[in-house]
This record gives structure tokens, sequence and C-alpha cells, in this order.
């Protein structure tokens, strides 16, 4: 599977900030914990702090499609219906994914502008999230065939 | 693993109501599928359209403590603070799953009142949620080891 | 016909309580002008104050369903969005009633969950309600032969 | 009995407009089917897109009193509290009645600004609903003899 | 002064309606009272149940001015924004009356989108109420000699 | 009769303060004007900016009553409960009377907690909502005998 | 193209009322305007204070139909839903114009009931806005052929 | 007296969890310090995580009556309005009783559906919420003698 | 014990107001009540309606502390930042007492601001309401020991 | 006329996403269109998909002014008081258009951040809302001179 | 200069509660602290618990004017409409300043009543606020000369 | 000291727009301005339109620490929880300054979703909100050493 992993705002600054709340893994403890785990797979990796580099990128799907996303917006969640729009004109899947459990945290961050036109929403394992976000994406592909 | 599986009102109808939208597995299915993919882990499935029934199951899980629940709430996710309670006062990881993405539906299922004391969220893949949910609890088990 | 009769929390007091507002009628005078104004038609009744138990009700309709259903949710109108699923799945009429006209007393009583689900809501008429009830199945169920 | 059938701004389409939602048949089939089902009584029917006509019909019951009146407010439902006030003040029972089921419907359908002052509800039963509307007048009556 | 007294919708029924909140006295009873009190003075009064009607008589101020007006809206005082946009563009004063003390009952009757645009306001006297409106008139007038 | 004549905080400052929109009078120049124009009646004046001041004197008319308050409670007006409950438990009527028309300014200057317990409210018209105030009085006391 | 061109409350007053916000155009130099720069098409002009007589006067449409309607409901906009169920009752455009941009006056200005049944909105060009409407029916029916 | 102490959902978990919040006496605790403390008085103690046993019991105190019930609702406070509607028909006292403050926890504790039609409420001081309750009752039941 | 008994505004009014609702009990009445019930514990008695003294009587715990407040705060309860400012910073329980249910009055009372900063809440019993509360503070106590 | 055709992010993908609501034509089709139908003016076109980008652009035009700027904020509509803030301070009108009937669609798109600080809003005209943007620019300007 | 240093409610008990906050530092310790700084200045130190004193003190200073006030309002910040009204009619500058950062606290804490009618607000630097304070009247004055 | 002095979007144009309300000065006379008066610190200066030039340099800092940051976010501070998210996992202070006061001003200028996580917000002293920000900074440094 073709898959894109995209993350957003401050996602740059993991296993940096708040060890505590985020541990220590870094985004590329996590780009070679992926690689690692799915061998098969064909992996893209963007994070970005910009909401239109973000934008352009989900753009560009529509011509050269992936299999599909698992997208951490980061705190782009709670408000950036242009990101919402990239993804709701996309026929693939986007599977969003959070960090920590954005229920149990302040309380703007339970809104998500962007859940509604993604395909489900995982919130709360850490790291785990995006794989299970790829999980969901295999099992979300195999039961189409 | 120990791992209760429990799922709230009107979840015994799956299979028999609104295939378009829920599918044609039944509940049965699902015991049936979690079985056969892990076959090493000890599953207790409940099914109960009353909440009395749910809260005291996880109460009893005070004194007879599995290593996990994957718990689907059913509309009971939108106003039963009891269950809230009953699962706030766990030692143990609970996993809040959704057969749709109840962020693309109507606005009052958008509202968890159990998610902030939920280990974290799955929503939108169907019966892959389950799954989802096990491998959440096993992932999340393996990383405090 | 077939009809079923479903009155949920409390409603079992009727004709014990507040006889000024809900008058000196009981659940059995109901049952018994119900099957007196109609004898060709077979009705079945139900009370419970148990959520479950409503729910269990409307869920077996689903494999052995009556003509229609007439039911007063009582105070679970204003929360119990699990009784609206039940009412959701199914392909038979549901109609709502309340003795009381809900729209003229606390501002909660307002706000049914349910009606969104059923096939109307008829409220304010005491007793007469119910036959109300049973006339709109009439109705609906002629007017689509 | 004396009954007025009082209806609202754009009834007057009914049968032109939507078949799909509103039926086929226009207001006058309606009357022609009240008169044939209750020949006995004395129907009075009155059709007004005038927020003031109506008004100044339901001040006239002041004076030259009907038994009852069945009302479908249409649109005014959600905002005239002239008419509000005009059914406030009338000794006789107003019935309120709708087509359409206003609570499955556009959010701002579901509140009815008129129904608090009426002695009740009916809605969702296309036609059928002004016939219901014309029962309930009759038990009401007969169960104040 | 000639002086504008202008009644809204079911302002037609006082005295004849829930004299215990109104009061006996009807809309002509009220006329004779101002005349005779005002002598020097010249009213019209015009009562209407049609908004329609209320705005073009305002509409006809702007080209054969009065030195005041006395405005009970009725309900209309609570949704009509074509009432208000009709005042706002008057130069002479309109003081907005109420019967009834409009704070000490419905919560939709404490607000008027009609007084930000008129001089003041007065409620809460009965029919002293377009008195002290007369009086609040000849103050402000007399004021600005 | 025997009136108060209540006022609030900053009221003191009248004529000092903000002359476009409060007029260069000052409270003595409305005390002197009270008199003279009502030489028969028995007037007290206080003004405080102190709500536990204002609330001793309503709490000293269940002792000494007088015939009527005239009240401009200033800012109080929008928060001060325990105005509203010192007011509330007399039995004579209490204006409440603003000079500006709190309808027209800031949206928090738009609701009274006050006026509910009021006979009424008159606002608007500068210091002469003051003589309207014991107009209404005068009025509201006749109207009773 | 046959076009109706259907005005609100007040607008009958253009060009007399707060000419430094509507100019000093009266609706007639409207109509003059229109008719010379498109003299090839058949303008219908009605303006009315009355909501009963604009609801019905969109209703003939149902039976004699124009190509479109540029319709400025006034103060209507913000709560008419009787007009809004006339015009979603019709198969030809309407769009709703307005003198001013209503998304910079008053906030209850900013929220049109109606627009939403509506082709399309023009706010904020003055007389130009009609044009625009007009312009607009024109490149929607082109587009359409 | 003849006292009903009842408990609703997750109390049986008493002592056995969160001990920090709730102490480590259990329920029974409770039982025998209430049957020690009042020895003269007849208790009868109900607990159950079942919305409609607590319906059910409240019920029969319509046939069966006690002299008072001490009711901890635990999180139903905060939506059973069935309980409310159990509750508000008894003519015995019913008073609400809390262990933690619930005024000081998170927002949704702070509402009580059922506190308006009980005699009263009291919350914050742990096991002795009950006892103070029984005070209440007995205080308010000598006072009626 | 030394306790504090602080009331607030109005409540100097006791027993000469509404005697229907609050009795005919005055202040005096219950502090002798107190004095008696209690002859070995140390009373204090503060009444104020002036929100100040009542902060600066706080205040002076910090340096004179007593063992505990009972305290009720009337009108005061619903907006006085300040009070609870005051609580807030003191290490002795406070407990916060009402004569009536607030929670089944205007809905404007079921919100105390100072509540949350207390030990707990009893509203509702009357004069018994500061017995329950002393009662609440002595058992509070003894458990610490 | 020197007019600047801006727009916000994902209008790149015109003619590429959901046909069925935007159309077939993209970007281009649109530049090509006024060129052709305008050709005596001169335009500048740019889309960008990133805020900064537009800001930058909008400040611009403080020192190298155009005529005029039509502008499709996209969903910055919904969220961008920074695009809001460099119109605000611009002295050239810009006229913000929408492809679709932004009232017409999810409720969030009914708000417009933007909409205050421009000339004026077309919304629901397809490619057409661009060219009377372009009208209105004309119009507006040609009435200035 | 002649500075203002005005303190609200429960200032005084800086230094003697929760220093984990508030810090050790006593008022007097400020008092000497500006003097100590600013030898040239001239200032007025006031605190008090009362609301009326506060206000009485912003009166005077329209008489005896200052070269501005230094203004922290406690918890009068949230709801005292009345200080607002003292110090929107003064011609000096007020700066609103708070010890701990507002924003970062319970959330009423983040609404200001008074900030909209100062020059400006300072919050979270503890005493150091009221140094930034002087030093924003000092800087505001010079560019002013 | 190291200082970051950080501006966000439309800064850019100071001096350039609205000099009424933001002054003549530009963001050079800004940075010349501090650099002068504080010749022993060190600054750096960067304004950007674009959130994600602004985030990645609050990154920066995780790695590269200044000694405290004064922060104008421009409109970002009303929504830009990324932003915030930035602010919240430095371990410098990070001052939040506004030129005008931002509760003065339109009200969703009173909401900034990123002063919860700066040390203290300043706002209202146009160009000298900057200089009290240094201040701040070296006041908080200095206390702490």
């Amino acid at each position: 599977m073709k898959i894109l992993i995209l993350n957003g705002p401050n996602l740059n600054t993991l296993g940096k900030r708040e060890p505590g709340v985020y541990g220590t893994q870094t985004l590329d403890d996590l780009e070679r914990l992926l690689v690692k785990k799915y061998p098969a797979d064909n992996f893209e990796f963007l994070q970005s702090n910009d909401e239109g580099v973000l934008i352009s990128r989900l753009n560009a799907l529509l011509e050269a499609p992936a299999d599909g996303v698992v997208f951490n917006p980061g705190a782009f969640t709670h408000y950036s219906y242009a990101l919402r729009d990239a993804i709701s004109m996309l026929d693939i899947p986007v599977v969003e994914v959070h960090l920590s459990n954005i229920h149990a945290r302040e309380s703007f961050r339970k809104t998500s502008v962007i859940a509604a036109v993604c395909a489900g929403q995982i919130s709360g394992f850490g790291m785990h999230s995006y794989i299970l976000g790829v999980e969901a994406l295999k099992l979300h592909t195999n039961s189409k065939r």
C-alpha cells in the first residue's frame, strides 16, 4: 500500500517537549517504527507547521493518489475548515489520529472540524495511534476487495 | 490477555438492521472473528440494553479485573454519566469504540460523556473498530511492560 | 391490526398520582377502553420503568413485527437516545403520545429526542392521546393500501 | 359541533407543491373530506397568508365562539407570538396540527411558540392530522360533559 | 400637539379578555380618556392586527409628521424587525408602551426588538402607560424648546 | 403621598459627567424640581453608591412604609439580585426608572434583574423619567382607591 | 426574460429616509433604471409592507411562473419563515438582494432565514444590488441552456 | 420513623474505589452507622445500578408510604427526568444527598434535574451527608407536628 | 467549638417578610435556638446587607480563626465572586446554607458562585438549615480528629 | 480598471473536485473568461492555499493599490480574522464572492468573519459569482465618479 | 505625577493567603516598593472590600483629579458594572492590573466588565503588575506632551 | 538578556494603516526604540504574516532558547490554537502584548486563545505595550534570581 503519514503543527517537536504527556520518541522514531513494522508498504512522511503546505499536499492526491492517509492535524484539528475542505474532496480514506485522548483535555480540544469528513478517528494511544491508523487503512482496504 | 468486549443498547440487532450503515455481520460473527484472530486471548462478551447491567459488570472489574475493556456504549455514549463513573473508578484501560464515525452523523452523536475517562476512542471502522480496540489494548499493555 | 401499546416510566402510577393533571383513570382502564373500542384489533400492552426492557421489546419487533406502535415514553422522551435508536431501525410506524401537552410545561419537557424518528407526535389529550394514536395508525395504514 | 378549520401561510398551495412531502390533495379536498366524514358538524374553513387576518378571525371567537379550532399555523408556528396571544385569550380548545412531522425536519421547525397555549399538538400524519384534530376536539368535548 | 396612538395585534380585544390581567376598559375607553384629559391635543387612534398596516402608517409620518407617537406593539414587540425599521427612519419621538410589566412575564416577553430605536419604554401601568407615554412626549417636546 | 426617591451608584455625579448623555442638571436640581412640582407630597431623597445602604433603606420600608418608591438603581440594575430581593418583599409599588434608554446602549444594559419585581419600568426620558415615575405612582394609587 | 422585482417592508420609503445610508434614489428610480437598462425584458415590480401580500405573490408563481425573482425582503429577511416556505416551493431561481451590506450592521441583520432556499445572495451594493441580481438571473439562465 | 435510604448507581462500590475522594467506609458501614445512631427508627436500605428499580421503589411509596426518603441518586442526578417524575408525585419528603460537594467538581455535576422536586439538597459531607439527611427529615417532621 | 453564623443581605427581615415562604421566626429566634441547642459552643452572629462587611469579617478569620462558619449569603450567592475569594483563602470549613430550596425557585437561584469553595451546601430546610450546618461542622470536625 | 482576483485555499482544485457541486471549469478557465469578457481591464490573478501569502498580497495594496479586489477566501471565510484585518485597512473596495450559496450548506459556512469589512458579498452563482463581483466593482466605481 | 493606587476586595490579605499563588509580600510592601522606586511621584493608596467606597473614591476624581489610576479591582472585575460606570466618566487614564494571569484560571475570571473603559489591562506579573501599571501611566502621559 | 520580539500578521503595516488607531510609527521605529532604550540587551526581531513561520520560530526556542519572548500575535490571538501549543511547550516566559486595548473593540477580540499559556498579557498602550513587555520580562527574571 502507498500510505501518506501527514503531521501538522508542533509535531516536529515530539520527544523534545512534555515527555510526560507525549513520550520521548521523536517523529523520526515513528518513521523508523512504521517502516520496520510494515516493510512491504510504501510510506511517505510529511510534517509541516504550515496549513498551506498541508492543504497543497492533500490537493496533490487528486492527481497522484495514495491508498490512504493517516493524518494528525495537531491543533489545526480545532479550526482549519480549509483542511476539512481539502480532505472532503478526496476519494481515498483519511484516518484522523491523535497522540493524546483529545476528549480528556481542555474543552476546545473536544471539537474536531475535520473528523466529519474522515473515514474515522483514533485518539489517545500515543505513537500507537499511528499504527492503529495504518491498521485501520489496511482493514478498510481489505474489506472492500 | 483477558479482555472484556462490552456492547450497549441495540447492538444485539447488528446485522439485522440498516445493513447499509452497519453491515450484515452479527454480534456472533464479531465474537467468532475475535476468537479466531486472537486464539491466545481470553475474551468475555457481554451485550445489554440495560444500563444497570453494564454498570454492574464494570463494577465487578474492581474485584475480578481483566487486562482491558473494549466498550461500545451505543447511544448511552451521549448521556450515561453513570457509565462514566463506573469506568472512571477502574485501574485497567477501557477503549471506547464505535462502528460508525460518530463525528459525521447527527450533532448529538458528537458528544461522548464517556470518552474523557477512557484510555482512548476509536470510531468509524465498522466491525474493525473492535479489532483496532483490541490492538490498542495490546499495544498499550506491551508498552508498559 | 396488531398494535403494541408501550408505556414508559411512572405510567404504572396513572390514576394514583396527581389526578388534577393526569385524571383518575388507570392504565388498566386504558387497556379496557382500547379493547372495547377496537374489538377487532389485537393489542399488546407493556409498561416498564426500565429503559432496557422497552428497548428489548422494540428490538423484538424486528423479528415479530406488529402493524404499529403507540408509545408514551414518559420522561425517557427527553434523554433516551437509546430508545431513539431502537425506534429508528423499525419499518413499522411508531406514534409518540403524551397525556399532557408537553409544550405547556417545564422547558425540559419541550424537547423530544425521540419524535424525529417517529411517524408523528400527539400530545395534550389525556387518555384520548392513545385513542388518537391508534386512529393515526389506522389512517396511516389505510392510506398506504 | 361548530368547528373552525384554520390554515396559515402557504397552505393554499397544498397539492400544488412538493407532492413528495405534502401529497397531492388540495385544501378543497380536505374540506370535502371533513364535511363528508362529519356530516352532522358545522365547519368553517379559513386559509390566509396574512397573520393579521388569522388574528382577527381568532379575536372574533371572543364574541361568536365555536366549539373548537383546528389550526395549522404553517410557518407562523415558529415566530408569531401575536397568534399565540390571540389563542391564549380564548376559552375554547385550539388544537395545533401539522401535515409533516415538524420534529423530523430543519431545527427551526422544532420550536412552536404557539403550542404552549393550545390544548394539544398533533403532527406528522398528513391530511389525517386534521381528522385527528377534529377527533381530539370531539373526545375533549365529550369528556367534559 | 398632534399625537398618534398606535396599537398592535390583539389590543382590539382589551376589556374583553383576561380582565384580571388587563382590566375591563376597552380601547374606546382609552380613547375617550385621553381626549378628555388632553382636550387641547390632536389625537389619532389606530389599532391593527396587521403588521403591514402599522408599518405603512409609520411610513406615512415621513411625509405628514405628527409631534410624536405612543406605540403599543403588542406581541410584535418581540420579533417585528420591520416595525423597528419603520420607527428608526422617523425624526419624531416614538414611545413604546405596554399595559403589563413585560419584564415580569414569560421570558420571551423580556426582549423588545423595537425599544432600541424608540425614545424610551414604559411598561407595567395598565391604561396609565398610555397617559405616561403622552406625558413623556410632552416633557420631551417642552425640554427641546 | 409619601414618596421615596432612591438613586443608586454614580448618580451623585449627575450634571458633572458626560453632559451630552445625561444633561447638566444635578441630583439637587432634580430634588428641587420634584418638590416644586408636587408641593403637596412628602419626598425623601436618598442616593448611595453602596448596595448595602440601598438594601437597608428598602428593608426599613417594611416597618415605616411610604406610598411608593421611584428607584433608579444605576448599574446595580444589571446584577444586584440582593436589591431584587429587597424590593420583592415590599407591599408598596416600586417604579424602576432610568435616565437613558437602557435598551439602546451596550447589550449588558438591556437586562434588568430588578424589573420583574417592580410595578413597572420607565426608561429613556432623562430627568423626566423621575417625574413620570411619580406620575405612575399617583395614577397607580388613585386607580386603587 | 420575465422577471419579478419584489420588495419588502419599508422599501417604499427609499430616497426619503436616511439618504446617507440608502442614497437619494427612490423605488421609482430603480424601476426606470432597470427598464431602461434591460429594454428587452419584461419586468413586474411589487413592493409591499405586508408579509401576506408577498407570500401570495410568490404562491401565484406556481401557476403563472416568471423566469426569475429578484427579492429584497427587507427586515422580513430575519424572521419570516413563511416567506422562506413560499420561496422553497418554487422551481424558478430567486435571488435575495440587499442595499446595504447586512453583514456589516447590527448582529441580528447577519442572519437570513431566507437565503438557504434562494439561488444566492447579493448584499452591499445599494441600487446596484438589483442590477447584479438581474445579471445573476441572466447568467444563471444562460448557463442552463 | 420509617425512613428509606436509597442509593443509585456505583454507590455499591463505596470504600472500594477512590478512597481519597470517597473514604474507606462501605455502604454496609453506612447502614450499621445509621441503625446504631438511630435505634428507634425503622430503616430500609436499597441500592441499585438500575434506574428502573429505583423508579419502581419510589412508585411503591404511593401505596406503602414511609415518613421520608434520603436519596443519593449518584450520576442519575444529572439526567434522570424519570426519577424526577417518580419523586414529584410523592407526598412525603425526599432529601437529595451527595457524598462529595457536587458544586466543586466537573461542571456537568452542578446540574441536578432532581433537586427541584425534593425537599432540599445536602452535598459535600461524605458519609455524614446521610446523617444530615436523616436529621433534616426529623427536623422537618417535628416542625410539622 | 467556636462557630461564626454569617448572614447576608435581607436576612435581617426574616419573620417580617413573606412568612408563607420563610416562616415567622426572626434572626433573633435563630440565635436563641442555636445557643439553647448547643450551650457548650461559642457562637458569633453577624448579619449584614453590605458585601464589604461580610468580606472583611471573613478576612479577619485569617488571623483570629474560628472552627467553622455557617454562611447564608442570601442573594450574594449568585454573583459575589468577591465573597468566593474571601472564602477560598480560609483553612476552616465554611458551610453554605439556604432557607429555601434554591433549586426549586427562579432559574438564577440555581447558580451559586460560592458553593465550589465551601465544604458543602445545605438548602431547603428553613431555619433547620442552620442547625444542619452546625451539625455538619461538628461531624466534619470530629471525623478529622 | 486594475482588478485583483484573489482565491483562497482549495480553489486551485476547481474543475477537478466534486463537479456536481462546483462544475467542471478550472481556475484557468475563469481567468480566460474574465480576460475575454473585460478586454480593457487589467487583471491580476492569485490563488494560494497559504493564509500568509494572501495577507501579504493584500498588504501590498497599501503601497501599489488596484481599483478593487474580488476575493473568494474559501474556507478562510469562516475563521481568518487575520485576513479580515488585512482587508479592513484598505481604501479600495473588496467584494467577497463564493461559488456555492454558503447560506444553504453546513451551518459553519453561514458565518463570514470577513464580510463585515468588505463592500459586499455575493454567493451562490458558481463561476458567475466572479463576473458579478467584477460588475459590482465597476458599478461601485462609476457611481463614485 | 499624582497617582492613585486602588485595590479592591481581599487584596488587604496579600502576603497572608495562598503565598504559592500570590507571594509573601503585603500591600504595605507594595506601597513601600512604589514610593522607593518613584520618589518624585505623589502616591495615594486605597484598598477597600466595599464596592461603594471604591466608586466614591473614583467619583471624587471628577473634582480633584490625579494624573492616573492603577486599579486592581479584585473579583469586582467580573461583575461590577457600577465600577465600570465610575471609570468611564473619568478623563484620566485608568490601568487595570492583576497579580495573576486571569486568562489562565477559572473561566469566570476571563471576563472583565471593566477593561473596556480602561486605558489598558496588565495581568500576570504579581507585584510587578503594579510597577508596569505605573510605567504605563508614565509612558502614556509623556507621549501626550 | 536575549529577547525575541515576535510580531504576527499585518503588523508589518504599522504606521501605514489607520494612524488614528495605531499611530504613525513603523515596526522599524519600534526596533530602533527598543535597541536604543535597552542597549545592553540582545534583541531579535521577527514579523510574519505566516502562522507556520511563527510556530517554527517558537519551536526553535526549544533548542536555542532566549530569556523571554514579547509576542504580539495580531489576529492569530483569536483562533490559532497551534500557536498556543507552540508557546505552552516552552520553559521561558512569553508575554502577550497588544497595541490597542483588545477588550474595548469588537467582541471577537476579547477572546485570546493564547493568553492562558503566556506569563501574562499587556494590552492598550500602543508601542509602549512592547516596552512594558520587555520590562515585564526583566522584572520577572530578576525576581527569580
